[in-house]
Protein backbone atom coordinates (compact mmCIF):
# COMPACT_ATOMS: atom_id res chain seq x y z
CA UNK A 1 0.00 0.00 0.00
CA UNK A 2 0.98 3.53 -0.76
CA UNK A 3 1.23 6.00 1.86
CA UNK A 4 -1.55 7.59 0.68
CA UNK A 5 -3.87 4.13 1.28
CA UNK A 6 -2.38 4.37 4.82
CA UNK A 7 -3.14 7.50 5.46
CA UNK A 8 -6.41 8.69 7.69
CA UNK A 9 -7.75 12.29 6.16
CA UNK A 10 -7.57 14.79 9.31
CA UNK A 11 -10.69 17.06 9.44
CA UNK A 12 -10.18 18.62 12.68
CA UNK A 13 -7.65 19.08 15.71
CA UNK A 14 -8.93 20.46 18.85
CA UNK A 15 -7.09 21.19 22.02
CA UNK A 16 -8.57 19.41 24.99
CA UNK A 17 -6.89 19.92 28.10
CA UNK A 18 -3.62 21.75 28.78
CA UNK A 19 -1.35 19.92 31.44
CA UNK A 20 1.49 22.66 31.38
CA UNK A 21 4.03 20.18 29.76
CA UNK A 22 1.21 18.89 27.07
CA UNK A 23 -1.89 19.48 25.99
CA UNK A 24 -4.46 17.24 24.62
CA UNK A 25 -6.72 17.25 21.80
CA UNK A 26 -9.21 15.64 20.32
CA UNK A 27 -8.79 14.48 16.53
CA UNK A 28 -11.17 13.54 14.25
CA UNK A 29 -9.95 11.85 11.24
CA UNK A 30 -11.61 9.63 8.23
CA UNK A 31 -10.65 6.05 7.30
CA UNK A 32 -8.35 5.94 3.84
CA UNK A 33 -10.63 3.21 2.46
CA UNK A 34 -14.41 3.84 4.04
CA UNK A 35 -14.11 7.21 5.17
CA UNK A 36 -15.44 6.43 8.20
CA UNK A 37 -15.37 8.93 10.83
CA UNK A 38 -13.73 8.26 14.19
CA UNK A 39 -11.88 9.97 16.91
CA UNK A 40 -8.58 10.13 18.10
CA UNK A 41 -6.41 11.46 21.18
CA UNK A 42 -3.51 13.58 20.69
CA UNK A 43 -0.66 14.94 22.96
CA UNK A 44 0.67 18.40 21.78
CA UNK A 45 3.98 18.48 23.45
CA UNK A 46 7.51 20.51 22.89
CA UNK A 47 10.47 18.94 21.24
CA UNK A 48 12.99 16.91 23.60
CA UNK A 49 16.63 16.61 23.39
CA UNK A 50 18.90 13.76 25.10
CA UNK A 51 23.03 13.65 25.23
CA UNK A 52 25.12 10.79 25.64
CA UNK A 53 28.37 12.42 26.57
CA UNK A 54 31.56 10.57 26.91
CA UNK A 55 34.55 11.95 28.83
CA UNK A 56 37.85 11.69 27.66
CA UNK A 57 38.44 8.78 28.82
CA UNK A 58 35.17 7.18 26.89
CA UNK A 59 32.99 6.71 30.13
CA UNK A 60 29.46 8.20 29.26
CA UNK A 61 27.64 10.77 31.68
CA UNK A 62 24.90 9.39 33.34
CA UNK A 63 22.31 10.39 35.62
CA UNK A 64 19.66 9.10 38.17
CA UNK A 65 16.37 10.54 38.54
CA UNK A 66 13.00 10.15 40.11
CA UNK A 67 10.42 10.07 37.82
CA UNK A 68 6.59 10.80 38.52
CA UNK A 69 4.89 8.38 35.73
CA UNK A 70 6.33 5.16 37.26
CA UNK A 71 7.30 6.41 40.99
CA UNK A 72 10.31 4.99 40.39
CA UNK A 73 14.21 5.98 40.18
CA UNK A 74 15.82 5.48 36.64
CA UNK A 75 19.06 5.82 35.45
CA UNK A 76 19.07 7.75 32.16
CA UNK A 77 21.69 10.45 30.38
CA UNK A 78 21.07 14.59 30.78
CA UNK A 79 18.58 15.50 28.45
CA UNK A 80 15.30 17.67 28.71
CA UNK A 81 12.26 20.12 26.59
CA UNK A 82 13.11 22.43 24.36
CA UNK A 83 12.54 25.69 24.89
CA UNK A 84 10.28 27.90 22.92
CA UNK A 85 12.65 29.20 19.94
CA UNK A 86 15.48 27.41 21.16
CA UNK A 87 17.76 25.20 18.90
CA UNK A 88 17.60 21.42 19.78
CA UNK A 89 21.54 21.15 20.25
CA UNK A 90 21.64 24.68 22.33
CA UNK A 91 19.02 22.73 24.31
CA UNK A 92 20.95 19.70 24.60
CA UNK A 93 23.97 21.45 25.86
CA UNK A 94 22.32 23.55 28.43
CA UNK A 95 20.31 20.60 29.94
CA UNK A 96 23.94 18.70 29.96
CA UNK A 97 25.11 21.59 31.80
CA UNK A 98 22.58 22.44 34.15
CA UNK A 99 21.65 18.40 34.91
CA UNK A 100 25.54 17.11 35.70
CA UNK A 101 27.54 20.21 35.18
CA UNK A 102 29.39 18.70 32.70
CA UNK A 103 30.54 20.68 29.12
CA UNK A 104 31.52 19.07 25.73
CA UNK A 105 33.37 19.80 23.18
CA UNK A 106 32.49 18.25 20.56
CA UNK A 107 28.98 17.58 19.25
CA UNK A 108 27.09 15.06 16.73
CA UNK A 109 23.20 14.58 16.26
CA UNK A 110 23.04 11.00 16.53
CA UNK A 111 19.63 10.97 15.15
CA UNK A 112 16.26 12.03 15.71
CA UNK A 113 12.69 9.37 16.77
CA UNK A 114 9.48 10.14 17.56
CA UNK A 115 8.89 9.11 21.26
CA UNK A 116 5.30 7.96 20.85
CA UNK A 117 4.07 8.78 17.59
CA UNK A 118 0.33 6.74 18.23
CA UNK A 119 -0.21 9.99 20.32
CA UNK A 120 2.29 12.30 20.81
CA UNK A 121 3.42 15.17 17.65
CA UNK A 122 7.11 15.83 19.33
CA UNK A 123 10.18 14.52 18.27
CA UNK A 124 13.68 13.83 20.16
CA UNK A 125 16.53 15.27 18.96
CA UNK A 126 19.52 12.71 20.65
CA UNK A 127 23.32 13.64 20.93
CA UNK A 128 26.66 12.12 20.92
CA UNK A 129 28.78 14.89 22.78
CA UNK A 130 32.83 14.16 23.16
CA UNK A 131 35.55 15.04 25.09
CA UNK A 132 32.83 15.92 28.18
CA UNK A 133 34.23 17.09 31.85
CA UNK A 134 32.78 19.27 34.27
CA UNK A 135 32.53 22.64 34.13
CA UNK A 136 30.49 24.27 36.02
CA UNK A 137 28.10 23.35 39.09
CA UNK A 138 24.46 21.62 38.09
CA UNK A 139 21.83 24.11 38.23
CA UNK A 140 18.80 22.29 38.55
CA UNK A 141 14.98 23.15 37.16
CA UNK A 142 12.86 23.91 40.22
CA UNK A 143 11.86 20.44 41.22
CA UNK A 144 14.89 18.80 39.70
CA UNK A 145 16.99 16.26 41.82
CA UNK A 146 19.00 14.45 39.68
CA UNK A 147 22.71 13.13 41.03
CA UNK A 148 25.54 12.16 38.15
CA UNK A 149 28.10 9.59 37.69
CA UNK A 150 29.96 7.73 35.12
CA UNK A 151 30.29 4.48 33.74
CA UNK A 152 32.46 3.00 30.67
CA UNK A 153 30.17 2.58 27.67
CA UNK A 154 29.94 -1.13 27.69
CA UNK A 155 28.98 -1.02 31.06
CA UNK A 156 26.14 1.30 29.96
CA UNK A 157 25.40 -1.18 27.08
CA UNK A 158 25.76 -4.01 29.82
CA UNK A 159 22.71 -2.30 32.05
CA UNK A 160 20.48 -1.74 29.45
CA UNK A 161 20.42 -5.69 28.61
CA UNK A 162 19.73 -6.33 32.65
CA UNK A 163 17.16 -3.71 32.45
CA UNK A 164 19.17 -1.30 34.66
CA UNK A 165 18.38 1.83 32.20
CA UNK A 166 15.14 1.22 31.14
CA UNK A 167 14.08 4.31 29.63
CA UNK A 168 12.84 3.75 26.30
CA UNK A 169 14.31 6.98 24.92
CA UNK A 170 17.72 6.20 26.60
CA UNK A 171 17.76 3.12 25.16
CA UNK A 172 16.62 4.74 21.59
CA UNK A 173 19.69 6.93 21.78
CA UNK A 174 22.62 3.86 22.34
CA UNK A 175 20.23 2.09 19.66
CA UNK A 176 22.54 4.27 17.71
CA UNK A 177 25.68 4.15 18.78
CA UNK A 178 25.57 0.63 19.24
CA UNK A 179 24.49 0.18 15.66
CA UNK A 180 26.99 3.00 14.11
CA UNK A 181 29.80 0.45 15.69
CA UNK A 182 32.79 0.51 16.32
CA UNK A 183 33.62 3.21 13.95
CA UNK A 184 31.28 5.53 15.07
CA UNK A 185 28.15 7.51 14.06
CA UNK B 1 22.80 10.29 46.42
CA UNK B 2 20.51 7.41 47.80
CA UNK B 3 17.12 6.26 45.95
CA UNK B 4 15.53 7.45 49.08
CA UNK B 5 17.43 10.63 48.78
CA UNK B 6 15.95 11.27 45.26
CA UNK B 7 12.50 10.05 45.49
CA UNK B 8 9.59 12.37 45.65
CA UNK B 9 7.06 11.17 48.24
CA UNK B 10 3.84 11.01 46.48
CA UNK B 11 0.82 12.12 48.45
CA UNK B 12 -2.21 12.30 45.94
CA UNK B 13 -2.93 10.56 42.38
CA UNK B 14 -6.18 11.25 41.31
CA UNK B 15 -8.23 10.94 37.83
CA UNK B 16 -8.44 13.74 36.11
CA UNK B 17 -9.89 12.52 32.40
CA UNK B 18 -10.53 9.34 30.27
CA UNK B 19 -8.66 9.55 26.93
CA UNK B 20 -9.85 5.70 26.41
CA UNK B 21 -6.04 4.67 25.77
CA UNK B 22 -5.12 5.99 29.06
CA UNK B 23 -6.61 8.28 31.59
CA UNK B 24 -4.75 11.47 32.86
CA UNK B 25 -4.14 11.83 37.11
CA UNK B 26 -2.91 14.55 39.07
CA UNK B 27 -0.18 13.90 40.67
CA UNK B 28 0.49 15.49 44.22
CA UNK B 29 4.28 14.64 45.69
CA UNK B 30 7.15 16.30 47.74
CA UNK B 31 10.54 17.35 47.31
CA UNK B 32 12.64 14.74 49.06
CA UNK B 33 14.95 17.45 50.59
CA UNK B 34 12.55 20.45 50.77
CA UNK B 35 9.24 18.67 51.35
CA UNK B 36 7.78 21.20 49.25
CA UNK B 37 4.82 20.20 47.32
CA UNK B 38 4.17 20.48 43.43
CA UNK B 39 1.36 19.43 41.13
CA UNK B 40 2.52 16.70 38.02
CA UNK B 41 0.55 15.43 35.52
CA UNK B 42 0.29 11.07 35.18
CA UNK B 43 -0.61 9.04 32.68
CA UNK B 44 -2.47 6.03 33.11
CA UNK B 45 -1.84 3.51 30.30
CA UNK B 46 -2.12 -0.70 30.01
CA UNK B 47 1.38 -2.10 29.35
CA UNK B 48 2.44 -2.16 25.31
CA UNK B 49 4.05 -5.10 23.07
CA UNK B 50 6.26 -5.55 20.23
CA UNK B 51 8.05 -8.18 18.52
CA UNK B 52 11.15 -8.20 16.32
CA UNK B 53 9.88 -11.40 14.20
CA UNK B 54 12.53 -13.20 11.74
CA UNK B 55 12.23 -15.28 9.50
CA UNK B 56 13.85 -18.18 8.92
CA UNK B 57 15.60 -16.57 5.96
CA UNK B 58 16.50 -13.70 8.68
CA UNK B 59 14.53 -11.33 7.42
CA UNK B 60 12.39 -9.26 9.37
CA UNK B 61 8.45 -8.43 9.24
CA UNK B 62 8.10 -4.79 9.33
CA UNK B 63 4.88 -3.11 8.83
CA UNK B 64 4.04 0.76 7.77
CA UNK B 65 0.78 2.02 9.52
CA UNK B 66 0.04 6.00 9.83
CA UNK B 67 0.02 7.10 13.64
CA UNK B 68 -2.18 10.10 14.26
CA UNK B 69 -0.11 11.78 16.76
CA UNK B 70 2.69 12.83 14.29
CA UNK B 71 0.22 12.80 11.11
CA UNK B 72 2.82 10.89 9.11
CA UNK B 73 3.14 7.08 7.86
CA UNK B 74 5.51 5.12 10.33
CA UNK B 75 7.79 2.26 9.38
CA UNK B 76 7.40 -0.16 12.49
CA UNK B 77 7.31 -3.68 13.98
CA UNK B 78 4.42 -5.57 15.26
CA UNK B 79 2.76 -4.47 18.17
CA UNK B 80 0.18 -3.09 20.54
CA UNK B 81 -1.65 -3.13 23.48
CA UNK B 82 -1.92 -6.06 26.13
CA UNK B 83 -5.31 -6.65 27.03
CA UNK B 84 -6.65 -6.94 30.61
CA UNK B 85 -5.55 -10.27 32.32
CA UNK B 86 -3.36 -11.28 29.13
CA UNK B 87 0.22 -12.09 29.76
CA UNK B 88 2.18 -10.10 27.82
CA UNK B 89 3.60 -12.88 25.59
CA UNK B 90 0.05 -13.52 24.45
CA UNK B 91 -0.85 -10.09 23.61
CA UNK B 92 2.44 -9.97 21.43
CA UNK B 93 1.50 -13.33 19.35
CA UNK B 94 -1.91 -12.18 18.95
CA UNK B 95 -0.78 -8.74 17.25
CA UNK B 96 2.02 -10.26 15.39
CA UNK B 97 -0.81 -12.63 14.06
CA UNK B 98 -3.52 -9.78 13.89
CA UNK B 99 -1.49 -7.18 12.10
CA UNK B 100 0.70 -9.15 9.50
CA UNK B 101 -0.64 -13.04 9.41
CA UNK B 102 2.78 -13.76 10.50
CA UNK B 103 2.93 -16.64 13.70
CA UNK B 104 6.52 -17.93 15.03
CA UNK B 105 7.69 -20.81 16.76
CA UNK B 106 10.37 -19.67 19.01
CA UNK B 107 9.60 -16.54 21.18
CA UNK B 108 12.34 -14.85 23.68
CA UNK B 109 11.79 -11.63 25.91
CA UNK B 110 14.47 -8.91 24.43
CA UNK B 111 13.84 -6.68 27.24
CA UNK B 112 11.14 -4.46 28.72
CA UNK B 113 11.27 -0.58 29.10
CA UNK B 114 9.34 2.39 30.28
CA UNK B 115 7.96 4.05 27.38
CA UNK B 116 7.89 7.33 29.10
CA UNK B 117 8.54 7.04 32.43
CA UNK B 118 8.15 10.68 33.49
CA UNK B 119 4.96 10.63 32.38
CA UNK B 120 3.40 7.44 32.23
CA UNK B 121 2.95 4.72 34.15
CA UNK B 122 3.16 1.60 31.91
CA UNK B 123 5.67 -0.57 30.09
CA UNK B 124 6.93 -2.57 26.79
CA UNK B 125 7.39 -5.85 26.49
CA UNK B 126 9.52 -6.18 23.79
CA UNK B 127 10.22 -9.39 22.07
CA UNK B 128 11.76 -11.54 19.70
CA UNK B 129 10.05 -14.18 17.14
CA UNK B 130 12.14 -16.91 15.31
CA UNK B 131 11.14 -18.86 12.77
CA UNK B 132 8.11 -16.33 11.40
CA UNK B 133 6.04 -17.42 8.70
CA UNK B 134 2.75 -16.08 7.05
CA UNK B 135 -0.10 -18.67 8.55
CA UNK B 136 -3.36 -16.68 8.88
CA UNK B 137 -5.01 -13.43 7.31
CA UNK B 138 -4.13 -10.51 8.93
CA UNK B 139 -7.09 -9.25 11.67
CA UNK B 140 -7.26 -5.90 11.74
CA UNK B 141 -8.35 -3.59 14.76
CA UNK B 142 -11.40 -1.74 13.98
CA UNK B 143 -9.60 1.27 12.04
CA UNK B 144 -6.23 -0.43 11.98
CA UNK B 145 -4.80 0.28 8.26
CA UNK B 146 -1.02 -1.64 8.27
CA UNK B 147 1.18 -3.14 5.38
CA UNK B 148 3.35 -5.80 5.74
CA UNK B 149 6.93 -6.21 4.18
CA UNK B 150 10.05 -8.06 5.29
CA UNK B 151 13.97 -6.51 5.00
CA UNK B 152 17.47 -7.92 6.09
CA UNK B 153 18.20 -7.18 9.68
CA UNK B 154 21.05 -5.27 8.47
CA UNK B 155 18.49 -3.05 6.16
CA UNK B 156 16.64 -2.47 9.38
CA UNK B 157 19.33 -1.19 11.14
CA UNK B 158 20.65 0.85 7.98
CA UNK B 159 16.87 2.46 8.07
CA UNK B 160 16.92 3.71 11.98
CA UNK B 161 20.63 5.35 10.98
CA UNK B 162 18.70 6.67 8.40
CA UNK B 163 15.71 7.75 10.28
CA UNK B 164 13.81 5.88 7.94
CA UNK B 165 12.43 4.07 11.09
CA UNK B 166 12.23 6.73 13.86
CA UNK B 167 9.45 5.36 15.96
CA UNK B 168 11.15 5.44 19.37
CA UNK B 169 10.06 2.34 20.83
CA UNK B 170 10.94 0.39 17.96
CA UNK B 171 14.39 1.88 18.17
CA UNK B 172 14.36 0.85 21.56
CA UNK B 173 13.49 -2.74 20.63
CA UNK B 174 16.45 -2.64 18.11
CA UNK B 175 18.60 -1.72 20.48
CA UNK B 176 18.61 -4.91 22.55
CA UNK B 177 19.43 -6.74 19.75
CA UNK B 178 22.15 -4.79 18.59
CA UNK B 179 23.45 -4.98 22.17
CA UNK B 180 23.39 -8.63 22.21
CA UNK B 181 25.47 -8.97 19.55
CA UNK B 182 26.43 -11.89 16.33
CA UNK B 183 26.19 -14.02 19.20
CA UNK B 184 22.32 -12.82 20.03
CA UNK B 185 20.42 -12.35 22.97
Amino acid sequence: MTDDELRWREIARAPAHDYRIFQSQRIRATHPHTGAEREFVGLHAPDWVNVIARTPAGDVVLIRQYRHGTAAVHVEIPGGMVDPGEAPLVAAQRELAEETGYHAARWLLLGVVAPNPAIMDNRLHMYLADDAAPGSAPDFDEGEVVTTFTAPLAEAYAMIRRGDIDHALVVAAFAHLAIAGPAGP
